[in-house]
């Protein structure tokens, strides 16, 4: 089963990469007031139950993919 | 108004975080096949059109927020 895991700066948190895009893309030119960056995780898991997924990658989340202090995830998982 | 992009490697793309990410995993117990990585840029844009965003946001694709030579990338405007 295919999950997909966005993992994002929670909203107070310093983000010195979407700064940096924010800035580069208003000197291209583009109207845009701001930009975040994270990163987008997509996973191949054995199971094929959604709701073992989903409380697997919960897990993952919270002790590989984010840092659950500074970053907010969301789970997409295939069918749900 | 709102917008997401998220930008991943391509399929035959090697993807050494995505990998890394895979091997971690599975050291600690997870029942994962594999792991890709990309990018997630949450956007703040100046229009509130949907079609104009769109456009807008393809062509920032192009010019500085993916390689699209080795990545991909997929645009998710709100209300669309």
């Amino acid at each position: 089963m295919k999950a997909t895991v966005l993992i994002r700066p929670k909203g107070g948190i310093l983000d010195p990469q979407g700064e940096a895009v924010g800035h580069s893309l208003k000197k291209l030119g583009f109207d845009v007031r701001g930009a975040r960056v994270g990163r987008v995780v997509d996973l191949e898991l054995e199971t094929d139950d959604v709701e073992v997924a989903r409380a697997e990658i919960h897990k993952m989340c919270e002790d590989l993919l984010a840092n659950p202090l500074i970053e907010s995830f969301e789970i997409q998982v295939d069918g749900s």
